[in-house]
């Protein structure tokens, strides 16, 4: 690990001109479901409906698709002509793949000028009929799984501006959800906040990010730093945590990401329900951390680049619990960290705004 | 960050037959000075022949050359008849890069069926002399930066075999010169050890790593495991440690590093005349930890992937001090931690390894 400023090189068959800015997509967007059977697959696109209305255009659905995301249907040439400026695929395939089925579809799209926007492992670039289709029309091939391509190594000088990072007891505990809720909640208040993007999902719903866990691991904390600039001192940047420190698989990229952006704010986010990690190997269980711990392993690091840093409140997922239980877990948590616990899918994220204002003032 | 066992898939013009297995070089090497001027841009090729003396050849020096590496001087016509398996670019220089004095020396070597091991940041595959000299003769063009192809994510099950890795209160404090000492002593007292490179020049020594700042974050801790993998319960990977735990630019490889390898044992590397970290930006100034503190700080982080890890010692880099101030620095930090502290360059690894020895019965 060399000290100098060093930027990261790597080859990238797209978005070449994106240079030192994380991934911009053009809406408005038209939402690709191709011909999916159930919602669980087609998570991305009503996920991007549900945080991003107003850049949803409309949807493409194939014979037999069983998904309705409630916008109207419009074929490649209608939503040519109506402006639209990417297709985006809004759904995972088995094995996260690009099925035959959709390639043509793609092509047509880049054909008729749209961008195409990919969450999924492959590349847009690695089918022909895609990427000549992309050439033909000047249309971008968009994988926001591939990182911007020159990334800085992170300084640690302290940035102007607030920020607000969700971190998590585990992956999968709503980290992403969480951060959505408070922006929304904040710009509801008439607060200047912006959602940064860590994730692809994430990234799609903000247009714009950065795929922390595909950037190369030198360049982890100056990803993070470059996620979140220098800002007006009112404004906050509420940041997509990623992983846990507690887990043993991707602990790196939470730190990382907790070092680059220097929170003032700290959100936990927590299932109750669960006992043990996700993701971890076969035939071993590490236990979820308590929400005090957790805390208390996560604080000395964000303090680390910024003094100020504090908890502000929990966001628990109390779905698998009944009403009266649920309340009484709720209570629980905030006498035990002297914090609002809100579950944001039911309870909104209100009381966690109230809190991050009268700490901060801002 | 998806939860799925997966694997990278970076393009990479060099090593495409590694597969799963991290770099392996071939001895034994011709050391290239090229036109070197001082024994601080040699580092890399002096290393080498410090501490594998018996896997160095020859070196190959240019007209002007002011560094002799005390090796047997040899054209690549000669290293070639005597059975030299790569030539190893021994030199760093301004900026990075190969410069153009040295593509007609190394294609030739690639043309004699020498390999040729880079740890520059450019990629020897990019010069068309050195790429079709290599295809011309099948040798392989080996950029030891480079990763191998396809990485799993960690898993966090704990395999046999014991594990040291060293861990620092920053970068440069002699994480990798302690591991290198702490194996050569193990070996001396006929111990089954291996250092397990994580760096480009500690590569290059081993014969083989990972070099783990160029990983792609999702797969930091998988990288890990796979760089030290199940052993016998007698045998110890010696694991080059990166970064610091409190390091605001590469604390997320350190914490990666530190889950994936499992280490049994641990030790600190401290230089006690350096006030404030290296590398950060510029106008901050981030205080070293005290040894205590960074102690206190790793060792939850190794206790949560193997319950038995403790620190078994102290490195720390006297080099500033007087002799009489040196021991008494060295008893202090000894009283305080209750462990050994020893300078490797000075006092041996000795101590540490027989603390390794009482503590874990191996």
């Amino acid at each position: 690990m060399s000290l100098a400023s060093r930027t990261e090189d790597l080859p990238s068959p797209v978005a070449r001109d994106t240079g030192l800015a994380a991934v911009q997509l053009r809406a408005p967007y038209l939402i690709y479901f191709g011909d999916v059977q159930d919602t669980g697959h087609a998570k991305t696109g009503l996920g991007l409906i549900q945080w991003r209305p107003e850049a949803c255009a409309g949807q493409l659905r194939s014979d037999g698709c069983q998904v309705d995301g409630g916008l109207v249907d419009l074929s490649i040439s209608e939503a040519a002509r109506a402006g639209v400026g990417s297709i985006v695929i809004g759904v995972a395939s088995e094995g996260g793949g690009i099925p035959d089925a959709w390639v043509g579809d793609l092509a047509a799209a880049a054909r008729a000028g749209l961008d195409v926007v990919s969450g999924m492992h492959v590349r847009l670039g690695d089918f022909p009929g895609i990427a000549a289709a992309a050439r033909a029309s000047g249309a971008r091939l968009i994988d926001v799984r591939t990182p911007p391509q020159r990334l800085p190594v992170g300084t640690g000088v302290k940035r102007p501006g607030k920020r607000l990072l969700t971190v998590g007891t585990d992956c999968a505990v709503g980290k992403k959800y969480t951060a959505l809720a408070i922006e929304r909640e904040m710009r509801n208040r008439g607060l200047d906040a912006d959602f940064r993007a860590t994730g692809q999902t994430g990234i799609m719903i903000a247009g714009s990010g950065i795929p922390l866990d595909c950037v190369i691991s030198d360049f982890l904390s100056g990803a993070a730093e470059m996620l979140s600039p220098a800002a007006a001192e009112t404004h906050w940047d509420v940041i997509e945590g990623q992983g846990a420190l507690s887990h043993p698989s991707f602990a790196g990229v939470t730190l990382g990401l907790l070092h680059g952006s220097q929170p003032d704010a700290l959100v936990l986010c927590h299932d109750p329900s669960r006992e043990f990690l996700l993701g971890t190997g076969a035939g071993v269980d590490y236990p979820v951390l308590s929400v005090t711990d957790a805390m208390a392993q996560c604080l000395p690091f964000a303090r680390r680049v910024n003094p100020d840093a504090c908890f502000v409140g929990l966001s628990v997922n109390t779905s698998m619990f009944a009403e009266a239980e649920r309340q009484a877990l709720l209570d629980r948590y905030e006498q035990e960290t002297g914090l609002p616990a809100v579950d944001p899918i039911k309870d909104g994220a209100g009381l966690i705004v109230d809190k991050v204002s009268s700490v901060t003032g801002v």
